[in-house]
């Protein structure tokens, strides 16, 4: 066993005990009756900053929830990482579906399984880990800082108030972020790019109340009809989203970067399978991992109308909501997206019922470049530890402070993200295996020394 | 005042305390939750019906919630009168809206607030009073009865199977049934239509869970979109529903009955500003009155998936939900329209995902002859108690019973109901005048009079 094998596997009954201390806390950042658990998180990372080798390390407001800072510099000269993550997590709805308790974590055939377990608090203690072996081994010969933010999962409205106040403290050269996941756990990789989000909420409202549909059905417009028909006006045949100007911005994926994609090796009948899905379906001319990485979408998160109890209620509601989301990809910009698609709705929207459009966030797409020393650096860690090469690919998610990242502080973040489609974030069950864990550990502790 | 007039005055206290009383037992028959509350909102009726002077009452038993059955025999000779109501009332959802307990009547402005002050234990109070008057003068010379059922809002399995079952019991020459509603206060009329319905569940599964909409949007067919995409092909730009073969049963309405449908006086600036809508929608071709009374409907009256807690959640869903229905004319039967549904939306749905069409209830609508006695004694009633002749006209709910009384009894029915629209039925603030209350037993006496 390698001396960072020897550290983990001696330790590790104690790293299960620190990650399971944050994942008791159900630091939920979309509803406000957690807003106590939000603080409660932060404190819990701050003390275990300290405890990992942090010189200092406090708990700091922001316009939102409170962040997190730490630090040890080691060389006031010497190079500065600056270790971003979020200690926010999903709501855990649908509760029903969870075998068992979404905030007690609970270990099943070597997988962690609790909200959060991967995203993001799971990716975040691997970071915490190997900075702990490096300092306790007197290894570190640049300076470490750490920023965990409670927002994220709500397109961080605080973050870059933030970074724009306390540029000096968050001066660094490099920020590493474990927030994304690898193409599968024989193929580890790193992602180079991410799409944007844009977020919205449509309201429709028909008449003031809740109606007879015997009595007034076939003469008033009924909202969840009129929202079904103008969601279904919002994709094509050909998949592709049929708001106006909408691809303006959209750069044609290269030739090259289409080989790229068509190498990485993709078992279609697998994914289907795993997702329980007969046929896939996206946009014309594109395959799945351009469908998902590189190409736009459009996606109804959540909607309701009327009558949802049992039984059969004869009702024309008064009122239909969606929530509805678009995946953008570099050079979109999400305001512009955001007016476009207010704009379209509006313009389809018939008189016999009142449409209204909220945004809710948005945040640009990022590419990195491969040529970064602290690219290669991460390259070797990875290859260190996962025994290959990791491919560099292009993924579907959003993490919208990354590109907020380069335009405040000028630094380059690096993608080294841990998770697995099979973790499940953001729905029920989702998990973490401890030997990605493990191997997640030594990666991050083979960048560090490659980076130095 | 008339004898009639002064009987109500003096006795209202105690029918607003009877009224009360049944009111406060939530006899919500779409919920499984509230089935003790079906028990005892019979026996309540029964200690009612007893009261109010009939020989003999008891609750009895069906394949579902029981039923009351109450009768006094006169003269074994005589005509006989079957009175029936409904006891069960609707979900009070969404409970937030309610100016006051949906189940603690309340009285605001001469108007009795709560779920059930209209639909149908108001109504169903006129009779029973009526009747009460006639037995307490001694006035009554024919027989009646009563059966009062539990399961009118979910589309009464059991009735046809009871009615079956107690054919002798429930012999009679007319049904009464005051579970409709009037023009309007000043335009009393009687319901010589009515429509019928057919209802569904559609359950649309995408993948077996839900997803990251970052790391599979655009590659994965999405329950909620395709569940817009089906139900927006359900009816077309000119509002005629596109399911083949539809219409096929729908007669065209005659000159003579447009006629007289286009003399029913009708405000248009009221009636919309009444639901709080800029503009009415419907079929092409076809006024208000002929839309929502004389030509069929689809209406979707619930619909749910993914997400719909506060913020902005990034989910794709695995499922997707809505409760649908069609009002249906005379001549369609529901069972016909309800598989041509069911082959329609599977057939337009994509292999992407899994479309299941459950038909949840249905029933057919109904015509009633002007010619009948029954509903001259009718007229005559309400012409007494409303001071003018009221219109026959034709409705748009549905009571698909009304077709089993014919078909299994071989009884026509008289539809003399006192709703109005204001009543606010199946939604939050339900409420039934007093004045209409008072009036609505004088016709009832009326009726019973004439009919003799």
């Amino acid at each position: 066993m390698t001396p960072i094998r020897t550290y983990i596997s001696e330790n590790e009954p104690r790293f299960l005990e620190e990650w399971a201390s944050l994942i008791r806390i159900p630091s939920i950042s979309a509803l406000p009756e957690h807003k106590a658990d939000m603080t409660r998180c932060a404190e819990r990372w701050r003390e275990l900053l300290l405890e990992a080798g942090a010189d200092r390390a406090e708990v700091m407001p922001s316009a939102g929830n409170p962040l997190v800072y730490g630090e040890k510099i080691v060389n006031p000269e010497a190079k500065t990482v600056l270790i971003y993550a979020h200690y926010d997590v999903m709501p855990a709805e649908p509760l029903d579906l969870w075998q068992s308790d979404p905030f007690e974590p609970e270990i099943r055939d070597g997988r962690l399984y609790a909200r959060g377990a991967d995203d993001d608090k799971g990716q975040a203690m691997i970071q915490v880990k190997a900075f702990e072996y490096l300092v306790r081994h007197d290894l570190l010969t640049h300076n470490v800082k750490f920023i965990f933010e409670g927002e994220e999962e709500i397109g961080s409205p605080s973050l870059s108030g933030f970074l724009a106040e306390h540029k000096a403290l968050l001066r660094s050269d490099v920020i590493p972020v474990s927030d994304t996941s690898m193409l599968s756990a024989d193929l580890p990789s790193l992602t180079t790019g991410l799409r944007g989000l844009a977020y919205w909420e449509v309201e429709v409202t028909g008449p003031c109340r809740d109606l007879h549909s015997g009595h007034f059905g076939g003469a008033v417009a009924n909202p969840a009809n009129v929202l079904c028909e103008l969601l279904a006006q919002v994709v094509d045949a050909d998949g592709r989203i049929a708001i106006p100007g909408f691809y303006d911005d959209v750069e044609d994926l290269s030739q090259a970067e289409r080989d790229m994609i068509h190498a990485i090796p993709f078992d279609e009948a697998r994914y289907k399978q795993a997702i329980d899905v007969d046929e896939l379906r996206g946009e014309a001319g594109y395959n799945t991992i351009e469908r998902n990485a590189c190409r736009p979408s459009f996606d109804i998160c959540g909607m309701w109308s009327g009558y949802t109890g049992e039984g059969a209620k004869t009702v024309l509601p008064s009122k239909a909501y969606a929530k509805v989301s678009c995946r953008l990809v570099p050079h979109q910009q999400h305001e512009k997206i955001s007016q476009l698609f207010v704009d379209y709705i509006t313009s389809i929207a018939p008189k016999c019922v009142r449409v209204k459009v909220t945004p809710l966030h948005g945040g640009e797409g990022y590419v990195c470049p491969i040529s970064l020393p602290a690219y290669k650096a991460a390259e070797a860690g990875f290859t260190e530890a996962f025994g290959k090469r990791p491919l560099a690919v292009r993924r579907g998610g959003s993490i919208p402070i990354i590109s907020d990242f380069e335009r405040v502080l000028g630094v380059k973040t690096i993608l080294m993200g841990f998770g697995l489609e099979a973790n499940a974030i953001h729905s029920p069950n989702e998990s973490f295996s401890l030997d990605i864990f493990r191997r997640g550990i030594e990666a991050v502790v083979g960048f560090h020394r490659h980076y130095a």
